[in-house]
């Protein structure tokens, strides 16, 4: 009844491909009969219909919403209506004069309404108190407005943080016709008015709802309510959380897209879970310019959680050469910040032989422009989002000389590399180049020993280096394979010991986009792990392995004698001959552990798992 | 008063050196006077002496103990002399017949006592029911006797865990003339008697008690306990922790002698400070045979508590070239098991790098003895027990075939190796050796996989290895000077962060004898460390890099030539090389850092600590 089609209209444009239902579609036949025979149903005929639509409206927001009109004359009508989905419900209630109303229904031709059933009705409505109201009278274009201006007041999501990454991605959303709402803390005197003023520099946020006082914030967001943390990882995130926490209602969604520590998930997931909240944690790469224009997103924890946020974050996420969103559902817990993590340590590594390549070009005698220019030939087989922005630095000019001459030469990390490297160790998964690659950055900071070092043992060989550029690319190759193989093999075995069963080839293929390890060895990567979990057990690896090695080989031990440090490359090649030795001399060690701790050992001519004790 | 000289033997004889007082020493003048003249004291006249014996006992229990005699007469006398020490006191009391006592003070001549003096003490005498009660009608011998049949059921030092390294503690203690108690749980058809079974097979044991019941163990042992546990690291040392609470008196004192966690002893002791118990975390280093005849011992907690249990642990511990004991008060909270847990990863890399010197050699076509000539030929100039044990191993044969070759080269590990490696990622202390070593192990364990990749990537080289004896030592010396540089560095590093203030000179000394690691290399940076925190800014030492690095970067560059896995010799070259290089490529990744993430970087031009981002 009422304006149905308006109603329609109304709410598909509001809302973002939501069900409509008639609630007079619902009705069983006897009702229709009962009605069609100018008899008004009373209570008894009006229950099993109202929970029929009761049942309808729990199914639908098992998905995401919908929007049911019916005759919702009584409060207890309406207690049956929304039982157990109170939370969610909201209501809208058009009126009008009996005049009005009953004129409108004589001036239709296919629907059955006495005088005297409308007069019953008019006489059961008991008003609701909390629903928007809206006249009848007004034109139908009018009420349109109406309820537009008062339902988008209403966001479909919200977002906690307004930094560099949280800023790219609200912006993402308003792009993609997301109605969001924005919040940034109040610091007196550091950080005012900051999502208004945000809202306020760009176009696209122009109905975005921009906030500095949380509770406000809460409020504006439709139930359940998607809130995204974009604040730093760390004590941050549960401040923000118990801040937020007394706000929420039952069946809120909380997604936490900061780098935040796999295990610290987990133990939020756990728990939010107590609170009746859903916690997702999830991965975000990409950089300022990924979030913007489309990052590749990790997210885990509840499967049936990430459904309802899904529609939001698979729009936002970078698509892949088969157009389908870099974004999928990783596993349960913190696996989506666990792959993150992973993700980070792959670009710690990647990073660290781009540097080491840097070095061995500048030992060479080249200026930046130049090593920009090998770079630059080695794009069709090597091409990658990092060796591309290494290319744009190089070639970056401050003045007359290189820019990056001028910076200091102490590398940074946030945690990921740390928390990766710690993981390696925990898991037993020799991710050896993340390792290696964290412990340069390290080395890196001990500046100030480095200069006296370089003063105490100063030697003054004449460099020797005898290698092709073409070698230089096969030894770089070689280690970034080496690299993706203990990456990928680092989430295996945390997919095993956690039972996450994760998919390798589905994670490398949201890595084919939007993020910084998005690389031409990625794409070759989705079909090399739909078959196996192991890169290097790949026939076309092997090959590839078998062609390019012997540069390696000869790179890395030019290097060594002319003292250039190439930790990460040297790394690859020691990794890879551990890697393919049948026979090692591990059980020397196994000997030694037995000598001194009585630790004991198992032998080659015994499968049965028996331990041996000696008495050396 | 009594019989104050056999009072001093039977004490010197049960006890070790606790100082012996006579109360009525203590007397104020007044009193001393009073008696001269024949009058009784008083109560009044009592009271500060009393207290004065109560501060004595007090002051001399915060080293050890003592034994005081004088009249206790009186309950409420007794409560005054053992005010606030009350668990900590044991009564002895001597008692006899008037006449007895009569005729016995009538016998001295230096002595003032009327036989209504002694009335009045008779009269006074409130007899207490929580004494020795020893009859003084026995000779003096008897008494002795007496005393210490029943003084000595009790212990002075209690251990919990009969295994390897719990046992050759037990008799190491024994050995050294301490009364034990030993416990090892009851574990029906799996560990029966076993403290029983282990005094019943060594002589030195026939003293000590053994138990399988724990309270009867905890009650055998004199207040304040010292309970050492030597259980697995890990759950059960809370387990056992927790059993043993209930049994406990406030000030015994608990020593946890496994390879637990750092973190974890810094827990229990705060946990254990709520209990008014204390906590000592110590590392024990040498092995079965080292816990036996003098480990390597490295406490830590409250230097109060150590005091009181550094009689048993430095006599039990290894004596250094001057007859010191090598244990040492470490620092506070778990500072003990940190440099246990650093001397553990150490002693991984030295173990990784005579493998690799293994797998050099055999590569040349050397079988195990020929190996062990050329190693026995580096006494000289590279002896430690590692070396030491290694020859040894390799000439122990089996059948007609070294038992090495027969044993399967998957090598374990036990927990310290990796948490070195978790500790240098997050303090941010490169010991890249130490984590080579551990993933060295991990990767020995991918057995399958390596047997499988050496199908795959075999290739037919001939070897082409050209380089002396000499070149190799070299290699394996400059190799141990930077795992040693890393190995103190971290343990400096975290000294500064969690403000432990350790001694790096008085822990190298420590681990010159008893423990795994000790070494002529040691011994040398005792000195070396007195001076300097950092190896590679000693004189002597740059001097010896200086002369044997050149044989280091052949032999690593022709082993990877060679596809010889290197994995720690080659990454000592590579860390050496970025360690001495004062300009290196980080600027590139503090590029990349800011290229997409904004994470700014500084200026060689400008050392004000300004961070600049550029928009790329």
């Amino acid at each position: 009844m009422w304006e149905k089609h308006y109603w329609e209209i109304t709410i598909r444009r509001i809302k973002y491909s939501i069900p409509f239902f008639d609630g007079d579609d619902f009705h069983p036949q006897e009702n229709i009969d009962k009605m069609a025979s100018g008899q008004a149903l009373n209570d008894d005929d009006r229950h099993d219909w109202l929970v029929a639509l009761n049942d309808l409206a729990k199914e639908q927001l098992k998905n995401n919403s919908c929007a049911i009109v019916c005759s919702a004359l009584k409060q207890n009508y309406r207690v049956l209506l929304s039982k157990g989905i109170e939370k969610q419900t909201e209501w809208i209630h058009l009126f009008g004069s009996f005049e009005t109303i009953y004129n409108r229904i004589n001036a239709r031709k296919d629907h059955f309404m006495s005088s005297e059933m409308l007069k019953s009705q008019f006489d059961t409505l008991e008003e609701p108190d909390n629903a928007i109201a809206i006249d009848v009278k007004l034109l139908p274009k009018e009420i349109i407005e109406k309820i537009k201006s008062e339902l988008m007041e209403i966001s479909e999501f919200g977002l906690v943080g307004l930094g560099v990454m949280g800023k790219s991605l609200c912006r993402n959303l308003a792009n993609n016709g997301f109605k969001i709402s924005m919040f940034n803390r109040h610091v007196e005197g550091v950080e005012e008015n900051v999502a208004v003023g945000f809202k306020n520099e760009h176009q696209e946020l122009s109905s975005a709802l921009p906030f500095d006082n949380l509770q406000e914030f809460v409020n504006s967001i439709q139930k359940p309510r998607k809130i995204m943390l974009m604040v730093n990882a760390g004590k941050t995130v549960d401040i923000v959380i118990d801040d937020l926490l007394p706000h929420l209602s039952e069946g809120d969604i909380l997604i936490d897209g900061g780098n935040s520590n796999y295990n610290k998930t987990k133990e939020r997931f756990d728990y939010l879970k107590t609170k009746n909240i859903h916690f997702i944690g999830t991965g975000v790469s990409g950089g300022e310019e990924g979030a913007l224009k489309g990052p590749s997103i990790m997210p885990s924890g509840d499967r049936e959680a990430y459904k309802k946020v899904q529609p939001f974050l698979e729009t936002i996420a970078a698509k892949d050469e088969n157009s389908l969103p870099c974004c999928t559902y990783i596993g349960p817990e913190g696996s989506g910040h666990f792959v993150k993590m992973v993700h980070n340590g792959i670009e710690y590594a990647e990073m660290q032989l781009l540097a080491e390549i840097f070095s061995i070009l500048s030992a060479t005698g080249k200026n930046p422009d130049e090593i920009a220019d090998v770079l630059e030939s080695w794009k069709n087989e090597a091409d990658s989002y990092l060796l591309d922005i290494t290319i744009k630095i190089l070639r970056k000019k401050e003045d007359n000389d290189w820019l990056v001459n001028k910076i200091l030469d102490k590398a940074g990390n946030k945690g990921t590399g740390n928390w990766a490297t710690i993981a390696t160790a925990q898991l037993g998964a020799p991710s050896t180049l993340i390792a290696s690659a964290l412990f340069a950055r390290y080395t890196s900071f001990y500046k100030d020993d480095r200069v006296e070092a370089n003063k105490n043992f100063r030697t003054e060989n004449d460099l020797n280096l005898d290698f092709s550029s073409n070698d230089l690319l096969n030894t770089y190759q070689f280690a970034r394979i080496i690299n993706h193989y203990q990456g990928f093999n680092l989430i295996d075995q945390a997919s095993s010991f956690y039972k996450w069963d994760l998919n390798l080839s589905e994670i490398a293929r949201i890595w084919t986009s939007g993020c910084i390890i998005k690389s031409c060895l990625m794409v070759e990567l989705v079909e090399v792990l739909k078959t196996t979990n192991s890169i290097l057990s790949n026939e076309k690896v092997i090959k590839q392995i078998k062609k390019i090695k012997p540069s390696s080989g000869k790179v890395v031990s030019q290097c060594i004698l002319n003292e250039i440090p190439i930790t990460c490359l040297s790394e690859s090649l020691n990794f890879f001959n551990s890697y393919k030795t049948a026979n090692s001399s591990a059980n020397l060690i196994q000997a030694q552990r037995d000598y001194f701790g009585a630790h004991t050992y198992q032998r080659i001519d015994d499968d049965s798992d028996t331990f041996y004790h000696t008495n050396w």
